[in-house]
């Protein structure tokens, strides 16, 4: 039984396209006395990007933070906010960031037409009803958030995505001009979750054709970027996301992305540099990636935090090692069938040591 | 300004997906009284195919020939005789064969909620209502129709696609089993219209780093299947087509394709065989892909049919050329904005008189 994959319908790419947003979503404002509402990155708040944004009539300005990964006490009360701010619901959603921004606005868009909390559908296929209009303009390249049908969570017991066809923004907007300016380390990180995810994707057992065009051509848009610092990085960084992305649909992430969420859950560690901590400790499952991002990082003098997981008590190291091995379609695409064999509590928990 | 690019939205790729047609279209079964109508190119009927048809209830099948590439009045014929069928229209539309079976689904899907004559939409944008729900399922790989927003047709007065967001596939299936047993010259012919496709989109003067991505890995899927004879070279040359075919997002095809039509509107040559013969003419534009291109040639034994325009009158090759030159995008991508200048309608004669 294959998947049966949807994509988001309609993609805008170019530079400068964030000017043509107004004119994107204008029929999409139906509704008498009804309204958009701008989820955008407080890092904006009071820049240029902030004023570009294609403010009309009732529509919301909501400013997010992201000093921390989503969590599903936030959306709730963001929820609870625009309920507060209009007894109408929005004709669309624009989130206007980088992952954790965009998972937001699908988040939003999702519980505005869905009861109860957030949690209550962190999972696959748990949404009953079809989500608001939402649109993705990404100003970060590398997390495939954009193109992804998961909006990814932390919930009182788990780090999870809500993953749903629903999920799928309408439009995304990949305006490469928006990447001017990024400070590099948040750059460098972002770009490698896509790298790592090519590469995981790849190696798995569960590739096909399909995965493996994406993957590979993100893979060499990601070398052109951070190997050959072509001319039109910015360009390819986010070609190489969206690519990265939709590789994803007959595949899977795999050991480093599992990892990764573990040290988010426990620690609030950022999902990119994470996936680089952890990467940093998987020679011996891909050896060829784990090197080739060496040499990345040397390029552009990446200097990983260490030691993270030193001063930790057994309780949340163990909770690290649940998290992490409860990703199972993670761990069956890169070890197969028997991978509990293979990944082990110990083999787990050493792996953290390391970090 | 960019173009706002929609998609198919929902792709089903993989070895035997064909099986899961039934379940795919259970859920747009939604009018009682309605049925579905398999369009079906007739080289199939009495096949092990048409056998498999997923066909319940009230569903026509619908054989279709396509030794003439389809016409308007053809498609206009089908449309009365679908009506003549049932009061009721169909809760959907599926197309199984070739670039022209996939077109006259797509044509049909749209004639159905659309009133006149399909000649009557030759061009761009000239659709109002959308279309009913229609299906692809090809069984040749290279044309795009699968994934492109035309379904071309040949009118009284030219040559010209249906282009619109609504003559988009709802849905494809791209099962590459479907693949095994076709005649080698027409997997070959069709094949090259994707590779040729590739090397004048990523050779002309509209490409961006979207149409690059996709261009790039399809040139690269197409040198695989023809150079390498990889043994999983019907999965890749369904991808190759698809990703060809999402090349032209932000590009167009070039002078090859403009030739092309000429000679399939006066001569009646099919599209992929009239894309190799203007190709190979076309060494003084596409000097590496024609090179290319005859390694391809040889290494799979084709041969083309030579001195197609000697017997031809004066008024069939003007009327030949000026199908051509009509096709004003195409000559603007391949030469840029002084291509009259570059492309006479004297030049044109000349490599017209070559084939």
């Amino acid at each position: 039984m294959y998947r049966n994959f949807s994509i988001v319908p309609n993609v805008m790419f170019g530079r400068g396209a964030f000017n043509q947003l107004r004119d994107i979503i204008a029929p999409k404002r139906q509704t008498a006395g009804s309204y958009f509402v701008f989820v955008l990155d407080d890092v904006f708040s009071g820049k240029a990007l902030e004023k570009r944004l294609p403010i009309e009539g009732n529509d919301l300005l909501l400013p997010v933070n992201v000093d921390d990964e989503p969590k599903t006490s936030y959306i709730d009360a963001l929820v609870q906010r625009i309920g507060d701010y209009s007894p109408v619901k929005p004709d669309g959603i624009v989130g206007i960031g980088g992952g954790a921004t965009m998972d937001i606005a699908k988040a939003l868009s999702l519980m505005l037409n869905n009861p109860g909390s957030s949690a209550d559908y962190q999972g696959w296929d748990l949404i009953k009803n079809p989500s608001v209009y939402h649109v993705a303009v990404p100003t970060l390249a590398g997390t495939g958030a954009e193109i992804s049908r998961t909006a990814i969570l932390t919930g009182p017991v788990k780090k999870l995505g809500i993953n749903s066809d629903h999920t799928l923004f309408h439009q995304i907007v990949l305006d490469p001009e928006l990447l001017d300016g990024i400070p590099k380390d948040q750059w460098f990180y972002t770009g490698m979750d896509c790298y790592i995810h090519d590469v995981e994707s790849l190696q798995g057992t569960f590739i096909n054709e399909f995965s493996r065009a994406y993957g590979e051509k993100s893979l060499e848009l990601c070398r052109q970027v951070f190997l050959d610092d072509h001319r039109d990085k910015g360009d390819k960084l986010m070609m190489a996301s969206y690519f990265g992305g939709m590789s994803i649909a007959y595949s899977q992430v795999g050991a480093c992305h599992a990892l990764s969420y573990g040290l988010s859950f426990v620690l609030g560690i950022h999902h990119g540099i994470g996936c680089c901590i952890a990467f940093d400790q998987l020679e011996e499952i891909y050896p060829q990636g784990v090197k080739e991002f060496r040499v990345m990082m040397d390029r552009h003098r990446i200097t990983l935090p260490r030691n993270i997981t030193a001063g930790m008590d057994q309780k949340d190291l163990d909770l690290m090692v649940t998290t992490a091995l409860n990703l199972v379609p993670l761990w069956e695409n890169c070890l197969g069938a028997d991978w509990q064999k293979k990944m082990t509590r110990e083999r787990c928990l050493e792996l953290y040591r390391r970090m």
